[in-house]
């Protein structure tokens, strides 16, 4: 058992939201994820936390003062643990505060769920291994990883302004395309139009500017995660990203769940985490006993694609893969300490994604760049559509679930983008 | 003559803040910056705009009723070039506001500048053909640009978090680096900093998510200019930018200049605007008659180094190169719409950087990169001291003018930083 667990992680504790305590949820008691919230698109944004099919408006319990997740995120872990504590305890069967708390609920498919905090800064990480060996392949087919891959945390830094929640809808976007057999560019809606399925960090107290963090104190400096889908134009990508890195090809939207699902709810599913003996080991300010023995974290990942035909047809989404988060290269909090070994602060709210997470199997490909070879292998579905890239009006959605035996099953929510047409070329001409 | 220009421009308006007439000013009447300032460092945040060697409160005018520079930023150009008008009229000789505004100005030097604006996204573009090219020879001498260059306003995104105002100090980054000699990258202090000389632009208005800005709206999207040094760990930059571009060699300081000019103050020094015609010419959508009429704007810059030996024997900073950034490759507009064609949205106070502004010349380098050709030709500053890239104690200067023969000159005033050494490597174990 690891020393990160406690009474919020038992799980025989049930709730007396009965939604809470069914095989099927999400958000039993022993999740208890954050999310901002209003009544209504307009209404006033509240702190929420997921219990059941129930949203709990936190502030009116009178454990917390603000409405602002940013400012519950600058809290120290010690002040979340104790009000993750005193949230279980009043969610639990026989509580007292069972029916002054019943009248803070409201149901989640009535409220209006927003961008959990506001995000500062963005960096997104490239710790999907497999990921980077399968796209480096069809770029690079000598050389799938280049030589500072297993040395350095990979990241840049991506759009903050764009990043959007579960639901978010987007026009294709226009880019300069340039194909093999055409000598110039041309503007054009991008047609290799991909999702990237991911994990975010959300980043809890920051470091001042000069002031690293070390392994050490990492994870304290991490809030929480949620489900990211790092939306990309790949022949955008492919045309504009030498020398400095990805740009249009990826800043057009970002759509994250939103539900934070705290660092202290994943307790239970943390893992060894280890490089393989012929690789490099990580240098010493990478490294710690604890990023050894449980740096890791058992997060199961599925991609589901919902086409309007499938939708036409009263079909449900159908899965395209699925991968886990231990396959990942770098653990949290060596993205933490590597982001901040220079001196760059961090700030509450910033967003570090991990990049596209892909197994080490061909069906366990987080984008479709990967599923389809670049395209030339086209996937069919079930209801006989083909894909080789998205089509407008696809929806695309992420899900996560942290299962082991003696614990209760948690999950994150789902992670929704859908794709419009690109607008007509005269409104941007 | 051209459109942009009204009485605000004349050459022969004079202020009855008699600092402002003087010759050597960067801050007459025709120039009249914004900033954001307080008296001390913890008072209120108080719009200002510079006259002579005062700021002028502008909320206590009642020209304007917010104190914050993001709302004012979201202004109309319309509104902004009415409140432009008022204060030059107010600060004319002979105003009848003299004797009431006289109460609202302060010394600059008695009071304390912040960044003037609060930044949500930075970006970064790579105008400075001149500085891609010798860079690029560093790296690939058969092809120092590559293909995409003159088609693509190449840009990536930078981190806002640790931007900070003229004066700002930062130690001395560590970094993994590897030496040619090396097996295995080494976590140390950098020892190739640099620094880079760049023009900022601050965006006004912004476009809503999906809405791409078309070539003939893109300047009424930009609130004003700035210096920005956009300090660079090169070999922390060599070892780990690929694939997905600078990060932690950039990210851990980047220093603009308080005073915010407007593009109105630049009206005068706009210039015709074109590619030399053996090269390839701008797409349609980065493309106007009012971009090649007068897209350029004649800002000549200036780097100067004012290293810990001159300041202990008395000495000023020296001058290292002077540029102009009517040597880019791309304009202002043409930046802005370039970001926005995806339908990536802006938001007032985000920064968009123009990248290195280096001229055609050896000596107009805007960099230390490109001025000691990669660290292999240490320079000789005139107190006998050399430099092949910035030792601590170093303090960089970017200066910048605007001149044209019947205007008044105005500057941008200071952008300082200093390097301060590296903090103690326990601090980061």
């Amino acid at each position: 058992m690891n020393e990160l667990l406690n009474a919020t992680h038992d799980p025989q504790l049930r709730s007396w939201v009965a939604s809470a305590n069914g095989a099927g949820t999400d958000f039993p008691i022993q999740n208890l994820p954050f999310a901002t919230y209003s009544q209504g698109p307009q209404g006033a944004r509240k702190i929420g936390v997921a219990i059941g099919d129930q949203v709990l408006d936190v502030r009116a319990t009178g454990l917390i003062e603000t409405s602002d997740m940013n400012a519950l995120m600058a809290q120290s872990p010690a002040a979340m643990s104790a009000l993750r504590a005193a949230i279980s305890q009043g969610l639990s069967e026989g509580s007292a505060q069972h029916a002054e708390w019943a009248q803070f609920l409201s149901p989640q498919d009535a409220v209006t769920l927003h961008l959990p905090c506001r995000i500062g800064d963005y960096t997104d990480f490239y710790t999907g291994i497999h990921h980077a060996t399968t796209v480096g392949k069809l770029f690079r087919p000598d050389e799938p990883l280049l030589p500072n891959y297993k040395w350095v945390p990979i990241g840049y830094h991506g759009r903050a302004s764009s990043i959007g929640v579960s639901g978010q809808t987007f026009h294709r976007p226009m880019g300069q395309t340039k194909g093999p057999k055409e000598d110039v560019p041309v503007l054009r809606p991008s047609h290799r139009l991909d999702y990237e399925l991911e994990l975010g960090v959300l980043v809890g107290q920051g470091n001042a500017l000069g002031e690293p963090i070390a392994m050490g104190e990492a994870e304290a400096h991490a809030f929480g995660m949620v489900l990211l889908n790092d939306w990309s134009a790949r022949d955008v990508q492919a045309w504009e990203y030498q020398p400095l890195g990805p740009f249009l090809a990826k800043n057009f939207a970002s759509t994250i769940s939103p539900w934070i699902v705290t660092m202290e709810a994943l307790a239970p599913f943390r893992a060894p985490f280890t490089h393989p003996e012929s690789d490099p080991q990580p240098l010493p300010y990478l490294d710690s006993p604890a990023n050894r023995k449980q740096g890791g974290i058992g997060v199961a990942l599925e991609v589901w694609l919902h086409t309007q035909a499938m939708r036409d047809a009263g079909l449900g989404p159908e899965r395209l893969s699925q991968s886990n988060f231990l396959d990942a290269y770098w653990t949290v909090a060596q993205m933490l300490t590597h982001h901040t070994v220079n001196g760059c602060n961090l700030q509450p709210g910033d967003l570090l994604g991990t990049g596209t997470l892909s197994g080490p199997g061909p069906d366990q490909a987080g984008s479709l760049l990967e599923l389809s070879q670049g395209g030339k292998n086209a996937l069919t579905l079930a209801n006989g559509e083909t894909r080789t890239f998205l089509e407008d009006g696809d929806a695309v959605i992420l899900r996560a679930l942290c299962e082991r035996n003696g614990f209760r099953r948690i999950g994150f929510g789902d992670c929704r983008g859908q794709v419009l047409a690109a607008r007509a070329q005269a409104a941007v001409g």
